[in-house]
């Protein structure tokens, strides 16, 4: 490397740190507005978030990041810098493009308006007011056709919202994997509906104590390798994951008193996601490429921790006595094989975040398909309502009473996230696509988890998909483990042979 | 007030703002350290919390604030402006001074430094290794050394550090308060020492659950007023007051299980600093004048709360009976007058922050005399156990059996705040001063502490002190509340009345 490109590698490196300290900030006091921060300081609170997000932005879209980048952005440069190096680079050239491609006025408006409307939206779903909440979203739409524009429509307009959360995915692909999965879905979910054998769920109307609940829960997480001291766990009404620095990797989950199974799905859920980030390589600490790659890659661990471990028969074989431990009289007479059935019970429901590992695969293809044809083919905001019942109708054989249990459920589309939906099936899919693999090239996989041993699988996701942070895309990671692009019959198969048995079919 | 004049003035306090969102970004930072953040990753933490400090500090001594000085710093200017604003303008100029002559990357170094020194502190205390902490202290004590050079040293190179918490203080003055101070209550020590009449502590070797602990502590919290939508209470192994903004004023504390006493006064300390943030005047919100005056005048509020009302006997006479339900196998048959007593037991001991009243003050003389030596007589780092040591031999006559309990005891050297520890005496001797106006001006002052009623107290306090916030000097407050100038014979008579009546002398 020529010392110029040295000395200016530095600048540049120190300058992408500094970008991501204003982000370690604002995740920080993201993370504390959610986890007990007082009510009364919550507005000054929003307030330096917004100052200090801007001065993260304008870095992000500064004439020195423009420098840097047309310097290193070239073939004579490029070609002295190591392959992670080069990754970073274009990875720094997208988000530049697409952020100096808004003009900071606009985005300062939809920052406001997603910021009001998502207020707003508790509200409106509150008092199933679709009316009310119409022209807001009706807004947010038309902001994000005008950024479609801004920043050029790819094979449709909605690729271009599509490609914010996963690059290169596109619908024509999207369309094709929805279509075959929703077809064998419905056909699995339809045989299901119609089998007489429903099995019993006997951990309802009981009471677990949440000191409880949160002994087992941590101890899961020390099982399945979360690090406790490169990370926290925390209450919050609705659980996440958030990554402060590559030492600081933070879950919280919730402790609902009548239902043992919340809280345990959530913390392998998140501690899922947790194990990704927790794993990048320590070479990457501090990069923009100190990351999950997508959100569908990232959502396919939480799964993959979650169901194909968590939802697992053999997963239960080794832990289900050290629950009972923690409740003894509430599942005084449940047997393991009881509680393996009852936490893998099927129902055609109306809510997406409380739905079963099968169903919830519908839930998500209904919205996507709502939001291509906002995109794609003008459909009107105050259409909204008619069609997705027509779709829930269709998939899942229900009608929403209204539109609060209906169209209005989700926070995503009033805080403008479009094209982030089809990420939580995609999920599932990558995850089952790995775990075909995983369980080939491991062949004592089942033996392992009735043993409780996560080490070998935590190295081998660690090694394949966990180090490279983003400096693998999505499509890359998906064609170097599995040897083949995404494919949703592994899903599809998996879902298939695990119900059947389940309900006898 | 002239049109550009408005104009500016509302530039001039967003730039307030924006500096204002840095120290909350970092405010929260340093809160979360303390309060459970992971150990691997404090070392980016502390990255982080350097880089935006010289963010803040770039903005502090930036062109476009050395501007809004120049144009409303003059006397026509300045007559447009009401006092609080002109207040203002004065503060920033001082800020800005200070500030402007230390170099940014110097800056960034230091803040770097001792948040890391900060957080291998507790290692180094823990292990008793002072050898590992001493390279830390020394790198600080130099770059001390070095700001008072930058800063120019005053009548002594000590007192620069002294202004820097106790503005216009001069160590002149500091001898001598402390001086006066030191003979009566030496005197009054070894009195205490010599009388056969010790109080027996029916408290020691028993254990008070955390919990109940928490209970009771956040009930007090309660009743003098701290407001919980405007803060929360955490634990940390050293227990802190810090503003986030106006509307999010946390406070800490440490449950020690063989130790009812210890959380109680911790509590009613840090709530007394809480008491003055929560209640400066809204108007204040967002400026640079929407905090404490001075370290002193703080630490007055905190001690006054946690002594001349916590350690009274009419409180106790309130609140033992609701102590006792929280403890009653704990307290049985240990009678109000016993608890008073006890928690008034005057002990030579080793740790300042769980010394009595009384010996409190001779804790921080002697940080202040090894401060002294250390920035006007060149004592070195490496020589501080050894002075330490003998001072406490010589003045409380025992020896630290490890540097543990000596001189690693305290976090304040670690963060750099060396010409601190003399504002917790001058807290006391304030608090005493305040005292004795309060009780000539509502002269049912212990009445009202006998019922509970904080509120008349609460207002004075806010009315005579708080709500000013930055916008009065320490000597303009205690000159406009007392009507005399700093005097030490108040703490020294208040002293010597309660413990003459506890040891009968």
């Amino acid at each position: 490397m020529k010392q110029e490109t040295a000395d200016k590698w530095k600048l540049y490196v120190d300058f992408l740190r500094k970008i991501k300290s204003y982000e370690e900030a604002v995740a920080l006091m993201h993370w504390d507005l959610r986890t007990g921060a007082p009510r009364k300081g919550a507005a000054a609170r929003s307030e330096t978030i917004g100052l200090l997000s801007t001065e993260a932005f304008k870095l992000q879209t500064s004439g020195q990041m423009n420098d840097f980048l047309k310097y290193f952005n070239t073939p004579e440069v490029m070609s002295e810098l190591d392959e992670t190096s080069q990754r970073m680079v274009l990875n720094s050239q997208e988000d530049y493009d697409n952020s100096v491609k808004i003009p900071p006025e606009k985005y300062r408006e939809y920052a406001e308006l997603t910021a009001h409307a998502e207020t707003l939206w508790e509200d409106f779903k509150e008092n199933n007011d679709f009316n009310g909440f119409e022209p807001y979203l009706t807004k947010i739409v038309a902001m994000n056709q005008e950024f479609i524009d801004y920043w050029g429509p790819k094979e449709t307009r909605y690729d271009t919202l599509l490609n914010l959360y996963e690059p290169e995915l596109t619908t024509e692909k999207l369309d094709q994997v929805f279509g075959q999965l929703r077809d064998r879905l419905v056909a699995l979910v339809d045989a299901i509906a119609a089998s007489p054998n429903k099995p019993a769920n006997p951990l309802l109307n009981k009471t677990y104590p949440a000191n409880e609940q949160e002994k087992f829960g941590k101890f899961l997480l020390n099982e399945i390798g979360y690090d406790f001291e490169a990370g926290r766990v925390d209450e919050s009404v609705h659980p996440f994951e958030i990554t402060l620095n590559q030492g600081d990797v933070r879950i919280t989950t919730q402790y609902l008193l009548n239902d043992v199974a919340s809280a345990v799905f959530s913390s392998l859920h998140e501690g899922g996601h947790a194990l990704y980030e927790q794993n990048i390589s320590p070479e990457l600490a501090g990069t923009p490429l100190s990351q999950g790659t997508s959100m569908g890659i990232h959502e396919s661990q939480s799964r993959f921790w979650e169901n194909f471990i968590g939802r697992s028969r053999s997963f239960w074989e080794k832990y289900y006595g050290a629950l009972q431990q923690h409740f003894p009289e509430q599942l005084k007479g449940v047997t393991a094989e009881d509680f393996y059935r009852a936490i893998n019970t099927v129902e055609n429901s109306l809510i997406r975040i409380e739905a079963d590992e099968l169903t919830y695969n519908l839930h998500v293809i209904i919205r996507y398909e709502i939001e291509k044809m906002i995109f794609n083919e003008g459909l009107k905001v105050s259409e909204l309502p008619k069609v997705w019942n027509e779709k829930y109708e269709a998939y899942l054989g229900i009608t929403p009473p209204n539109d609060s249990v209906g169209v209005l459920q989700d926070v995503h589309w009033s805080g403008g996230s479009f094209g982030y939906f089809p990420s939580y099936a995609l999920g599932n899919m990558y995850a089952a696509q790995f775990a075909h693999t995983i369980r080939k090239e491991i062949p004592e996989f089942d033996n392992l988890l009735k043993e409780g041993n996560f080490t070998p699988i935590r190295e081998w996701l660690s090694d394949k998909i966990y180090k490279y942070g983003k400096s693998l895309k999505p499509a890359e990671i998906i064609e170097r483990v599995t040897g083949e692009e995404l494919n949703p019959n592994y899903l599809a198969d998996y879902l298939e042979q695990k119900y059947k048995e389940i309900y006898g079919l």
